[in-house]
């Protein structure tokens, strides 16, 4: 790994803190066992280190009091379980940015044909393809939202959606609103206590960088979350002798054992941000500008580049540190073979699992983007050397 | 953990061989990336770690050439997968052993209350608690089966149960036969390919030695597989601007980011086990005799304790791993605290998510069995211990 440029940490980070390789051999060894399902003490112990780990995301997140985290084998998970449970009734609209990935998108579609409700796209200015917020208030005006589902960072072009003022556009009492921080928890603050939001959504293994094996979403109120629907069943430990799911959150989200592991590196992962709130938002502001940092240096290195075209917020405090761009008389996937072949540079090429964005993009000719994903152990030389790379590539 | 005897493996194997733990920190270090999904070298090696896999399970399992491997975070999850993706008409009639786990269960229950199908429990005899095959033939018969769902090792009692022998007694082709491998893949033999099992359901923690974070199930025709409808849908870093599920297999139902670490955990897991059919057969023997001799050992001198019921299958040929037991004027919980608290032992207690089986084991006095789950690294000197144990609490 060693001789390699790791660009792709929008799809996974990589690597992650030590702490957290420690962290998952250690529970590995020592703690993979069925957590709370065994009369012993370390399954309690296991059992306490879930609690531990669901405490501190409450804490990252400043979720209300009564708020409650329900841990699924990924984001995706989390999309599937907080979309399928949603009480849909056919006159329901639900409202999306188009910057979503088809964990929210392919789920909607795929419930829209059990349920019939309506799927409509949040306006964006086509200049800077910022969401319109006063398009948006009108279409609010028009249709009314039953259901509003924005991603908090987009995964192309790493866009920071504003997404407590589109979700304050409207009652939010009356709407369910969810957003999909998948790229965002551990990058941006969160402040959920006073937002709209209903559901959090979180990726372990992105900007958290835990491992894989763990995603989830902080439900805001425990009584919003008692209205989803199941989407999946099973043994939960509790209650073996009935057959319906338990009522108990978060058991009845829960089924099959828990990934004991995996939360015990999301656990060590979060403790790299600090104790408390405040610590953890300092170390959030670090990430986030060591990023804009190196985000700013390839768009103004990349700009320079004759044929190289650039999908960047123009407003630089809506980026982040994600970027795309394509290059001239180039399909992105051979640039990304050439960046791999020739200069052991690994980023990710196509369209990213975000359906509607490129209508805005028009990155088709180039059959998508080349997504450059900075993190945390990237430094100047990384993408000076991709700048370099890519000069050669659009030379010809 | 050393001064602990762990006797609770039925829940989850502990420990695991030192090639799963090292493979899983290699994994973790050195190839946690998006498989398949990025434009890179790193990327492509992770995706063929995973295919690698599926092969080895494939040779595992003895499955038909067209067969397909599907991993999912658990086999709780492929068993919301199948059962949930399964074409149900009001009028199916789904058959299942009374030692089903809620993964199967509830899962039935949940999707019964959807699509309104009967669930009918397969006949057992009275006195031995087998699956009476004669009455079953008769009950096949009188209500044909639509879908046939059976554990291969009940998590309570350890009983193997003659699952294609029940599938034997009707006309496979007609219906879909479905096998709960998670207490069976590796510590017995399995063969597909001449079965009707149409999908056997494996858990990587379990009777595998892998990881918590992979289970999945093998599909023995791809035709029947295509059949099965979306449970959970998501980004499969193909074909994304496309908001349906690709038809490709298995692409269709493992949407999100693969736990690649989990899988290269179980890879080594199953490379513990032989690197063909023969090799891992004669593994799977070797670890079958262990576990019965060790059972063997546990019945004989539990029956010997005044006060103590044990709870195994008569004919010591379909015993395995797993056997239960309950003690005369305690409640198994206590008892499970007293071997933990003051012998350092670890059992599981109650009914073990388990609903159908207590009204034959008729343990409800006793707030269900004591569970001994017992593994490949128990000896002897541990059953000794447990016995010991047992014979003081039971003189109270």
């Amino acid at each position: 790994m060693e001789e390699y440029i790791y660009l792709d940490n929008a799809a996974t980070t990589f690597p992650k803190p030590e702490a957290v390789y420690r962290a998952l051999d250690r529970a590995n060894r020592n703690a993979a066992v069925n957590a709370g399902r065994g009369s012993y003490a370390l399954a309690e112990q296991a059992k306490q280190l879930i609690e531990d780990t669901r405490g501190l995301l409450l804490t990252l997140t400043k979720a209300k009091p009564a708020a409650e985290v329900v841990f699924t084998p990924s984001a995706t998970f989390a999309c599937n379980q907080i979309f399928g449970g949603l009480p849909w009734k056919r006159e329901d609209i639900v409202y999306v940015s188009p910057y979503e990935h088809n964990a929210v998108m392919r789920t909607l579609h795929f419930l829209q044909k059990r349920y019939g409700f309506a799927i409509e796209e949040l306006s964006v200015d086509a200049g800077t393809l910022e969401l319109d917020l006063e398009k948006i208030r009108y279409q609010f005006i028009q249709n009314p939202p039953t259901v509003l589902a924005m991603t908090h960072i987009s995964n192309v072009t790493g866009y920071i959606l504003p997404v407590e003022e589109v979700a304050a556009l409207t009652d939010t009492e009356k709407m369910t609103v969810i957003v999909d921080g998948s790229q965002a928890l551990g990058l941006i603050p969160v402040r959920l206590e006073q937002s709209g939001i209903d559901y959090y959504i979180f990726a372990g293994h992105k900007t958290l960088y835990g491992p894989f094996g763990v995603g989830g979403y902080i439900a805001q109120s425990t009584g919003n979350a008692e209205k989803l629907g199941l989407v999946i069943a099973g043994g939960t430990g509790s209650n073996s002798l009935n057959l319906e799911m338990p009522q108990l959150l978060p058991d009845r989200y829960e089924p099959g054992s828990p990934n004991v592991p995996a939360i015990a590196g999301l656990k060590a992962a979060i403790e790299t941000f600090g104790s408390n709130y405040e610590e953890m938002c300092q170390t959030i502001e670090e990430h986030y500008q060591k990023e804009r940092e190196l985000t700013e240096l390839l768009e103004t290195e990349l700009q320079k580049i004759q044929g190289v075209h650039t999908y960047f917020p123009q407003d630089k405090e809506k980026r982040s540190g994600i970027c795309s761009f394509t290059i001239e008389g180039y399909f992105s996937d051979d640039i990304g073979m050439l960046l791999d072949e020739d200069y052991h540079i690994a980023v990710r090429c196509g369209y990213h699992c975000a359906p509607l964005i490129h209508k805005y993009l028009k990155d088709e000719p180039y059959g998508g983007t080349v997504r450059v994903g900075i993190g945390q152990f990237n430094t100047k030389e990384d993408i000076r050397q991709l700048i370099h790379a890519v000069e050669e590539i659009a030379r010809g």
